[in-house]
């Protein structure tokens, strides 16, 4: 392909394999790199083409089906019925903007406040997670009067200017504003019990640095599973103890759920919930819809004062009427399908299969997650040491047997399991039998 | 209501009239209040309900029809059996992202950039234009090595807090950044036929003070039908000179053609058409998916390399295939059903119509526009002094009677007419006799 390379991505096809790569997906990646602008990359070393999904599967042109252990967008199961029918009504009815008065809007922001804390009592609407963590911001900003935002070491929280500047995970070349400072994630494997005690020291300093360079605090933003940081689930009495701290320097505490909210931490709807800490602002996305652009923002009303006194926000599509159906199908199929209580079930039985896999490879040191969202930590044997390649062979070879996960985490090392909440116990069996399959293929013994 | 109230708009509701707002209206009201973040508005001093669309028509909920001669989302009329259909296939079969292989994604991708002139030979989805020119002006900014960005007076350009910073129509509390200078737009009821030269030499200036404090010139953002400043489609040799100055100095120029895009100015596919200059980068938005989010940066090739070579963007629902879905069947009606001939023509039809009216009204001092996208510009008789206040009462005397427009322009005296691009001869005859009824009722004579 003529087009320049970009940065390394963990799990990214990186052309080398392209001329090994079958005629019609040749074809395919060509005509990619013909209309495609930059910044575009594909999973795995072997692309995967999709034609049809269904249920916690996904097909491609040839017919193969994989079991689909990765994609949370659609986190009720490709193509669910339920959201089908309600966007196909809702276009056959009536597609337009909140600068008109709708019920529609009014019952489902009612509904979706209605599982959130008490004082998380409004919501704003946008088409993407990014747009929500900007607009997040920009509100904490005008509540703080401060800039300085303090987030983990490799988190990612989106791609709009503003966001990228405090998504280290990114990389090097796309630089952090000088207005961020990133503290450790949590790390027990590495930490020990220190965890909560070293990242309290580290957040101090981080506050200090903020003050002295005249930018103060406006926000600590994180993601309470730590995805990019390698998926991180405990210690839970972490964030309340950073959120204090912030507090207590002029800032606020942002959840982004964009990735763990919506049952899908097997604890209640959003993954703060296991934290036993209520945030300032919350940011939604992904999953709201099952493949319709819908996320938003949620706060505390008085955190949004300051910025609905000075500034107006209109999403054209933000709280439109198609997006909105596509979200009360949605919140309404997490509660009569009990996914969030499958999540927690199917997670415990996944958590307890590749514990038992893990205890047959040293290359294996944790096992880790909450609900649906889970890590696999691959290392040199009994080892704490990361091994990228090793983690690529195994999703690679995963895929080649048509199931697909991904790898995240500062070093490219951990498995991320994390696939629709759906998934029942025969799907679980499954992906730990072929796990185990490639483990033993894979893994040096 | 117990919200605060938000910065002014341009025919929004300010909460005047509630105490006089029928019953099952001042409930809506109320419950957007106590479930809303900050900075929602709603057009008119007396809300419109809104239940169903159908072609050029909405429909409250007691049975009144609403002739839509604003709503340019839905650019097909509303609920479109076309897009309904795409949509409800594409949900039923797949809904993933472009980190897998789609031909769809690529069919698509080669359809829209036919529409374009060869150099812009590279598309990047995203959902809202907000977004597309966020990701632009990154893209710029790696190009350029530059920061400076020239926007007109009254731009509007979207809700990032990148582009809220190069966005003035938002207010003054809304600030620029400091990287960011403003421009005239074209007026020539006001500028006479000096317009081309008197910019020429605010470009320069602005150009030479960008360059004094160090920014350097990245980019000029405009629209070419200048919505937010007043709607100005001529002079049609303007753009070509804005764009060569900036050029000379080391940026680029980026067409926002969110709103004026996809064949609503009536001579092309694309507003920078009519001006006989090719962009670098050109954003697209609203129509695009007539109701479902989708937008897109199109760029040269050669404008991408450097972002691509440092950065990765992934937008999770950008170029996902429900959108992809909705944007083709919207790109073949407009081609099936003859969309810009008939903008063309209507437009026509409406702009002799309202020249018409305006020769009786002293107040009516220009009517201008291109395709279905008109301006009718209220002042003191035989005067160019902007009278907003009486261009609110004809907007809201149409809204009684049924007809929505909107205003805009710096003074907020500009009446917007911007309908379904499927209004045809008999809708056109409507509007323009509800509209002289209207100026009847309104104007002084």
């Amino acid at each position: 392909m003529s087009r320049p390379r970009g940065p390394e991505m963990v799990n990214g096809f990186t052309g080398a394999s392209l001329a090994a790569q079958p005629p019609h997906i040749r074809e395919l990646l060509i005509r990619r790199g013909k209309v495609l602008g930059p910044g575009y990359q594909l999973f795995y070393t072997n692309p995967v083409e999709v034609v049809r999904g269904d249920g916690v599967h996904l097909y491609d042109s040839t017919g193969n089906e994989y079991l689909d252990a990765y994609n949370n967008v659609v986190s009720l199961g490709h193509c669910h019925p339920a959201v089908v029918e309600a966007v196909t009504r809702q276009l056959s009815k009536l597609t337009t903007n909140t600068r008109y008065l709708q019920a529609d809007l009014l019952d489902f922001s009612e509904r979706l406040l209605a599982t959130f804390p008490a004082e998380l009592d409004r919501v704003t609407y946008t088409c993407t997670g990014s747009e929500a963590n900007d607009l997040a911001l920009r509100i904490a900003r005008a509540h703080t009067g401060n800039t300085g935002i303090i987030v983990t070491r490799n988190a990612y929280h989106g791609v709009t200017a503003e966001v990228a500047a405090f998504s280290p995970s990114l990389g090097p070349s796309s630089p952090l504003g000088p207005h961020v400072r990133t503290i450790s994630a949590p790390d027990p494997l590495r930490h020990g019990t220190s965890v909560v005690a070293d990242l309290r020291t580290e957040i101090r300093a981080a506050i200090d640095d903020l003050q002295r360079h005249g930018f103060g605090v406006c926000a600590l933003v994180v993601d309470s599973i730590f995805s990019s940081d390698g998926m991180q689930p405990v210690p839970t009495d972490l964030l309340g103890v950073l959120a204090a701290e912030v507090r207590a320097a002029g800032g606020v505490y942002l959840a982004d759920e964009v990735q763990a909210g919506f049952g899908r931490t097997g604890t209640g709807w959003w993954g703060f919930g296991r934290h036993e800490v209520v945030p300032d602002l919350v940011t939604l996305g992904k999953p709201m819809g099952n493949g319709i652009p819908v996320a938003a923002a949620v706060l505390r009303n008085e955190v949004g004062r300051e910025f609905g006194r000075k500034v107006r926000y209109f999403n054209t599509f933000g709280g439109s009427n198609v997006p909105i159906a596509a979200a009360a199908a949605v919140l309404g199929t997490i509660e009569a399908e009990g996914l969030i209580d499958n999540a927690h079930e199917i997670g415990a039985q996944l958590k307890r299969g590749f514990a038992r896999i893990a205890s047959d490879h040293p290359h294996l040191a944790d096992v880790r997650g909450a609900g649906l969202f889970l890590g696999i930590e691959v290392t040199a044997p009994e080892s704490t040491e990361p091994d990228r390649v090793l983690a690529q062979s195994l999703v690679d070879d995963l895929r080649e047997h048509f199931v697909l996960v991904s790898a995240s985490g500062p070093h490219g090392n951990v498995i991320k399991i994390r696939p629709p909440l759906v998934f029942d116990a025969a799907d679980a069996a499954l992906l730990l039998e072929r796990f185990a399959d490639s483990a033993a293929r894979v893994l040096p013994t």
